[in-house]
C-alpha cells in the first residue's frame, strides 16, 4: 500500500515553498493572548477563535462559524469530499495556559522569538501556545490547505478548534451533544501530545484522567496575632499541612480510602516493554536539576508517569506572603490539589472519596470546603485498528521510523466524551516533545516538529483513505 | 502615700478640656500609613516619624530629633526636670503592621472612623495601628504635655519613639549602644501589651520571644506540567506540606530536636495562679467562631498562650494561585513560620535547632534554604521592684482595682535588650485588649482606653517619683 508518489512530490513542493508564510501565520497567532482562565484575556480569547476562523477560511473550510457557547467560543469549518471517502474531524485549542510566573520568562509570552537550542538545533519558537496547543492545531490547517490547493484532499474533514481546554472543556460536551449529525466522522485526529524524541516518533495509546479540587480551610473568623492567640487556636495553614501531607504515605502511595480500587492492572508484560522506551534517568535528573526523583515505591519513572494514579498540589497560598515578616495567624489557607487517573478510575468518584476524605480529617477546630474544578476519564487507544495502523504508517513515513505506542502521563479529558458521545475513537498523534515547557515559562515548539507534523498528516489522510477503502 | 489631691485636680481639668484635641491629633497621624515593612511605604514612614517630633516639640519636650539609621529613624526627645528626680525612659513605635488582606477591612486602614462595639460601648477607633502603637504611644506624648503644661511634671522624661518594632527593631540596638549615656534612666516605660478587660486592670509581667524563619523549598529547575512529570518528580509543596506538618506531633508538641531543652517549668503554684484569671472559653470560640481550641495536650489555653512555647505558619505560597485550574508542578514553595519563646529559650539557639531540622528532614529530591528573620529573646518582669509597684498603685487609682499581673503571648523583643544595654528593666503598661484586633484587618483601640491610659500615666510619674525619694 504505497502513497502516490505524484502526489506527494506535489504536496512537498507546496509545502517547501509556503514554509516561511506558515510559520509568520503561526507568529501571529502566538502574539494574542488567548488566556482562557483568566476572564481578563476574555477579549482575546474572542479574538484569537475570529483569527482562528479566518484561516479555516483561508485554508479553503466552507460553512466556517464561530460559534458562542456559555464560556468560550468554538470554531468550526469542513469540507466535504465525497459521500465514499471517510470522514476526519480535527480537534484541536487555540486557548492557552495562564503565563504566570512572568519573571521566569526569557522572552515574553505573547512575543515569538525562535532560538536554537541543544535539543532543537533548527530553532524553536519559544512562547505560551506555541506547542500547547496552536502550533500543534495549525499544522492540521496548514496540512489541509495543501493537500486542497494540490486537489490531493482524500478524506472529508472537519474542524473542532474549542478555546476552553485548559479550563476544561466546560461547554464542549453540550456542543457535541447537540450537534451530533454536523460533527458525525471516522475518527478523530487530535495533536496535542509528544513524541519520544525528534529521532523516535511514538503515538499515544494511554491518557490519565484527572481530578481537580479546590481546597478552602477556615480557622478563626479573623486574622489573628499569632503572639496572642498561637498555640491556642488552631492554625488554617498547619492543618492544611497536614491534611496535604496525610495524602501520601511512606511509600508515596495516595492514602484516600477506596483511591485504589478501580485501577487496572498492566501486565508484566506491557510494563517491561514500557520501560525498554528510551529513558535515560541521569539526563532527566540533569534536565530536571534535581537531585533524585520521587514516586510510588515499586514503580519506574515511566511507570509512575504512565500507569500510575499520581495526586499534585498545583498551588497553596495563606497567611503574609509579602516582603519582610508579619506575625498573623490566618483565618483561612487554600490549596488546588489535581489527581492524575489512570484505567479504570472514574474522577466522579474520586471527587467523592477526596471530599470525603478531608470531611474525616479535618479537625473540630476548622471547617474545611472541598469543591471540585473540571475533571476527565483516563483513555486506552486501540491499537488494532484501522486508524491507528494508517498513524503508524504515516509516521513511518515521514520519520522512517516505526513510532513506538507510549501512555502519556497527562490528560486530554475529552477523547472519553467523543468516544460516549459521538462515538468515534480518537488518534493521538502529537509532535511536541516532553521538554517543551508547556504549562511552564518558555514553553516552546520546536521547527523541526512544527513542519514534520504538516508533512505526516497528509500521509495519514492518504494511507487512512485507502484503508477505510 | 496619697498623690496630691490639687495636682490631680488640675491635671484631670487639662485632660477634660482637651479630649478632643487628643483625638483629633490622633486620628491625624493614623492616616499616615508608615508600614515599615513594605517598601513603597518608606516615605510615610519619614513622614511619620516627622510628625512625632512635631508633636514632642509641640508637647514641650527639648532638644527633639529624628535620628537617621541605616532602616527607619529614631525619635528622640526630652525633659529635664532636676538631678534628685529619677528618669524615665519612654518607649514605643510609629511604625505598623501591613494592613493585608485589604479587602477584609470595613473601613480603609488609613482612613480612621470611630465605631461603638459591644465590648467598646463608648466607641473605638477602628484604624492600622490605633491600639498597635500609636493610640498607645501618643498617650505619653499627651500625659507629658498635661504634666508640663499644669507644672506637674515630677520625672525626668526621655522619649524614644521607634519605626521598626514591627520589622524586628533592627537598628535599635546600635542606637542604645551609641548613646547609652543619653539614654541613662531609672526605668523604661513602655505601653504596646493590653489588660485583661476594661474592668480588669492587668500588668504584664512576661512576654514569649520570637523566632521567625523563612522557607524556600526548590524541586524542579522550572514550572513542569503535572501530567508529564507528576509523580515522579518531588511537588516542592507537597514536601513542604510534609516538612510543616512533620513539626508536631500528636500532642501537638514541637518536634524539633533539642526545642524544650531550656524551657522553665513553671510550678504549679504559679500554674494555678494564672487559671484564675477571668477567661471564658466558651465566649473565646464564639468570638472567633471556632468549634474548638487546639494546642498542646495538658494546658489550658491561658497556658498555651502564656507560658508554652508554640510554633505557627504566618505564610505560605507556592503555583498557580489565580482563578481556576493550572495543572502546573511547581518549582518552589516558601513558608514563613515563627515560634514563639518562654524563659530561658534562646532564639538563636532556636534559629540554629530549626535550620538543622530542616536540613534533616529535606528529602534528595527537593533542596531547602532556611533564613531567619528578626527573633527576640523572652523576658520576665520582676514584680517586686519600686517600678513595678509605683506602675501597680497607678493602675489602681485610675481604675479602682489592683491590676493583676499577666503573661503575654506576644513579644516584644527589645526588652531583653534594654536590660542588658542600658542596664534598665522596663514596665509593660499597656492599655489594649486581645480583642482589638492588631495586626489583622479592622484593628482598633477603645477611646475609654486612651484617655484611661493618659490618666493613668502621670499617677505613675506621681508615685514613681514620690517612691525613689
Amino acid at each position: 500500500m504505497p502513497v502516490d508518489d505524484q502526489i506527494m512530490k506535489e504536496l512537498k513542493s507546496y509545502l517547501n515553498s509556503n514554509k516561511e508564510r506558515f510559520l509568520e501565520e503561526l507568529l501571529d497567532i502566538l502574539r494574542i493572548p488567548s488566556v482562557s482562565a483568566d476572564p481578563k484575556y476574555k477579549n482575546d480569547v474572542r479574538v484569537m477563535a475570529e483569527k482562528t476562523a479566518e484561516h479555516l477560511k483561508k485554508a479553503g473550510a466552507d460553512n466556517v462559524e464561530v460559534v458562542d457557547t456559555d464560556g468560550h467560543p468554538i470554531v468550526y469549518g469542513e469540507k466535504f469530499v465525497s459521500h465514499k471517502a471517510p470522514t476526519v474531524l480535527v480537534y484541536g485549542h487555540y486557548d492557552v495556559q495562564p503565563a504566570d510566573p512572568l519573571e521566569l520568562w526569557e522572552s515574553p509570552p505573547f512575543e515569538p522569538v525562535i532560538k536554537k537550542t541543544k535539543i532543537h538545533p533548527q530553532g524553536a519558537i519559544f512562547a505560551r501556545g506555541s506547542c500547547d496547543d496552536k502550533g500543534q492545531f495549525f499544522m492540521h490547517v496548514k496540512a489541509f490547505e495543501a493537500m486542497l490547493q494540490t486537489e490531493n484532499l482524500p478524506c472529508n474533514v472537519k474542524f473542532m478548534i474549542e478555546g476552553e481546554e485548559e479550563v476544561g472543556s466546560k461547554h464542549l460536551e453540550k456542543f457535541c451533544r447537540d450537534n451530533r449529525k454536523k460533527l458525525a466522522c471516522d475518527v478523530v485526529l487530535i495533536s496535542d501530545t509528544s513524541i519520544i524524541d525528534n529521532e523516535t516518533p511514538s503515538l499515544t495509546v494511554g491518557l490519565r484522567g484527572l481530578c481537580y479540587m479546590e481546597v478552602e480551610v477556615t480557622g478563626p473568623n479573623r486574622d489573628l496575632h499569632s503572639g496572642v492567640y498561637g498555640g491556642a487556636v488552631a492554625n488554617p495553614v498547619n492543618i492544611l499541612c497536614d491534611m496535604i501531607s496525610s495524602l501520601h504515605d511512606k511509600k508515596r502511595r495516595i492514602t484516600i480510602d477506596g483511591f485504589y480500587d478501580d485501577v487496572q492492572k498492566v501486565s508484566s508484560k506491557e510494563r517491561k516493554m514500557m520501560n525498554q522506551a528510551p529513558f535515560d534517568e541521569k539526563v532527566y535528573k540533569k534536565d530536571l536539576k534535581i537531585g533524585d526523583t520521587l514516586g510510588e515505591t515499586g514503580y519506574t519513572t515511566i511507570e509512575r508517569t504512565g500507569i500510575r494514579p499520581t495526586l499534585d498540589v498545583n498551588g497553596i497560598w495563606g497567611g503574609y506572603t509579602g516582603e519582610g515578616a508579619k506575625t498573623v495567624l490566618p483565618s483561612k489557607a487554600f490549596a488546588k490539589i489535581s489527581m492524575r487517573l489512570v484505567p479504570d478510575q472514574d474522577p466522579k468518584k474520586i471527587e467523592k472519596l477526596f471530599q470525603k476524605h478531608f470531611d474525616k480529617i479535618a479537625p473540630k477546630s476548622v471547617s474545611v470546603k472541598v469543591n471540585a474544578h473540571h475533571g476527565g476519564y483516563p483513555v486506552v487507544v486501540p491499537t488494532d485498528s484501522v486508524e491507528y495502523k494508517a498513524a503508524e504508517k504515516a509516521m513511518e513515513q515521514a520519520f522512517g521510523k516505526k513510532p513506538l505506542p507510549q501512555r502519556g502521563g497527562g490528560s486530554i479529558p475529552i477523547v472519553a466524551m467523543f468516544d460516549q458521545v459521538l462515538n468515534a475513537k480518537s488518534i493521538l498523534m502529537g509532535f511536541g516533545l516532553d521538554s517543551d515547557d508547556i504549562h511552564s515559562p518558555n514553553e516552546h515548539y520546536g521547527l523541526f516538529n512544527f513542519y514534520k507534523g504538516i508533512e505526516t498528516i497528509p500521509f495519514f489522510y492518504s494511507f487512512y483513505a485507502q484503508m477505510k477503502k
